[in-house]
């Protein structure tokens, strides 16, 4: 088989593991490719742009960050197993010392790959970028309130003054989401998790919107708005733009190790 | 077109709505036939009981205790308005100002009828009943806390103290576990909204569930629980008991008088 | 010096402890005064009852409901230290390693006595009883939403459906106050944290009232309700029915090992 | 008497009730001194600026912005009567329609003054300002992560991984503090309101703080964070800063015009 590997660059015990786990698919036969500063930090020859990383799997090894950074830099989706260097890691299935027993049933062919649904987002109807997590919009002065009208099905379905309003995917509920107070949303579940994040009006609370609406948060507001997706930021958002949150084409491919979700998140949290 | 007619026997103004809307349908050539109880409270000689009511479409004039108690009896569900005389009315369409001019939609075969998810319920794998809002497991001696453990596709996911548990349809979602903490869920997702009551850890969050998944919700605690259906009180349950959780296979049928879910969620919140 | 010991009588692992630590008292020369069910679950021959129980300090080893109950027993209150056998043990200062250490301190001189506010509650001007933690008023049918009115100061402040209300002390902050949803109070506020248990309205929110307000919740509704204090059942009560919260002039009495509230909170906080 | 009277200068129909306030209390023999900028906005000749503004007592017509703006600029605090003109009001005690008659029972004396405690704020021990509702400290950089140490009493008590951490007297605990999800405060109560900002860790919960403990908040990131005081922005905050909170020996002085502190406050959250 192919592999793509990708190491979180900075972080020593993950070059370590990721040396490991090379000599082991090496010694069993199996093609690996470095992403370019994977190779870098590992002192290997060759390596290639995330744009161009293909293979059968890759193998991504470091925190949630580190997945999220691949899954938006690839140009084509590829299965994705994720190695957890991180705190938390929902988005790393397996420890480091499950990895070796999980390629085996990797290279024999037994494991699930997951879809997760990716957010595809559009300001004034111009693609801005997709979400794994999330997509934030926040005001851009400290302590400053907004104004926001969430438009569903082409109706003016609710208007709200908060701080911002953040869309998850079920992926992202336990993340930035799970912060500002959104219920944990499993990832089989074909929808959306708005958030407002610290509303005046009491009676704003978290929604889950089906996939299948047509879903627009519009800026009603003097004062500007940050967009970011999965903490990255993208553009200033002024009075009358208008964000459209679509269920992107392209899902992140998963591979599932195997774990039960909802066991996954439980232990994790209590971990925290 | 025939109409079957259900009113709150007990309100006069509902009961005063029902002749009016009655003559107004008779005027045009329907046939009603009444719920037994109405049909006392009218003063009429026939009425039929909940079991054998049938017809096109049912008019239900009354609060949301209206509607779920006629969802209840009904044998076989029927396409279901109703005009509102509670509070608030999240099950109710109409307003009664609204009614005839909805009723001439109807006969016209102007509407939808939304599938609203039921649960069935299962106590030790033996049938209990169905529920349109919630199912709630709540402790029976007062300010005493349980344990339950809930497991999703026969994994124990999740292990928490709390006075009780609860699982709602999205229908529900605006019903009693909005006032526990919940999100308010849309009606086209398929999935069961689970929130604990007042529970101990704080990492116990409400989850979304996919209607795919096999919930069951096991009372660990020496201390026995309640079951509670749409407010009416079931059994008693004790230590090792199972209820299992899952999707009815009859949905309630409501006709949907054309306005946005969100929308009129919005309104009747900022309205309570 | 002059000890009173209680032992939570049903745990083996706390009469060892409590036998240790008498050896260590009396080897020092202390005189033990042992409560009835303690002596004889340390088949001793001499017990007090609660009621004639007295000493320059009470040790109470066992979990918070074995404090709870001491202070709820005791006719005059004794300076208070507990060793920790429970889970959690928000009412225990000292784990079980660390009791000798601290004695010393205690025969020295060298201690703090804190005193944590007690409720003291009338219903219709009738003595029911004094609480520590809270005073719980909830609904005794499963499930069945109530009615309140919260007067304050002789002012009809604030109407609300729920199915109870809950009144602590600072102290029960971080009992059951905190599974409801309420903030982490300090012991030297001197105030009232009223906590609404699933409130029907969502501008119900949890309120700190100050100890000098008169602070009366009064029972609006046709369904019953059950008032428990510190998780023990008091009395039913009906529509009309008035509960008037004051400040008992009989705080409890708690030595302080010394730890920063706010540290051994956060800390058991994170242990749950 | 001598009132001081400032008038949002850009809200006309404040204005006209300044004017009419203005004739009023004249024809009564009370001397009137304006505020510069509501002089200007009147076409008066004179008015004195704020530092420089005495009386009696002082009428403020406009929203809670503008009680805030007058009192972080008065030299010296003066008993204040709010006339509400914004949306809800929490600062204003009385609707236009009841100036007057309020005015008559202020002429004749018959009038409390209540002290709203407000903060005092350090910066790495030297002083920064004032606040009447509440600090703020939060991320500067749009949906970055902060962590925070509260030390209370010269002790770490809690650390935690935040957007921001917010600060509130009682008086601003239906401001910014409710839209975090803290609890009402009564004015009478000694204490701080900390609210984590979208809290990392589900156990970070709101706390009530004796205003007799010794407050410091480290910013311990090393991302920079704003700090904000009653919605001004005052500085940019580093690694290592350290925010102390401090009672003010100058508290602000409202009139209160006799109506339930709790009965108000469920009304206007009952009109948001």
């Amino acid at each position: 088989m192919k592999f793509a590997m990708v190491i979180r660059p900075d972080d020593p015990g993950a070059l370590e593991i990721g040396k490991r786990i090379s000599l082991f698919l090496k010694n069993r036969g199996h093609e690996i490719v470095y992403e370019l500063e994977t190779s870098k930090a590992l002192n290997l020859k060759e390596g290639v742009s995330f744009s161009r990383l293909s293979g059968d799997v890759a193998v991504v090894i470091g925190g949630d960050g580190t997945v999220l950074h691949t899954i938006r830099q690839l140009e084509k989706q590829i299965p994705l197993i994720g190695i957890n260097r991180g705190n938390v890691g929902f988005l790393t299935d397996l420890e480091p010392d499950e990895a070796e027993e999980y390629l085996l049933k990797i290279e024999k062919g037994k494991y699930n790959i997951e879809n997760r649904m990716r957010l595809h987002l559009l300001v004034d109807d111009e693609y801005v970028g997709e979400a794994l997590n999330e997509a934030v919009i926040v005001t851009s002065r400290p302590a400053k309130i907004l104004q926001f009208t969430i438009n569903i099905d082409y109706v003016p379905a609710e208007r709200f003054r908060a701080d911002g309003v953040l869309i998850s995917t079920p992926t992202g509920s336990t993340a930035y989401a799970m912060s500002a107070g959104g219920p944990i949303v499993d990832p089989w579940i074909d929808g959306f998790l708005l958030v407002p994040l610290a509303p005046y009006y009491l009676s704003s609370r978290p929604h889950i919107i089906s996939d299948k609406r047509k879903l627009r948060v519009e800026l009603d507001s003097t004062k500007p708005a940050d967009l970011v997706l999965d903490g990255q930021y993208i553009m200033e958002l002024y009075n009358g733009n208008v964000v459209t949150i679509q269920k992107s084409r392209e899902p992140a491919l998963f591979i599932n190790a195997g774990k039960n979700f909802f066991a996954k998140v439980d232990s994790k949290l209590k971990s925290l």
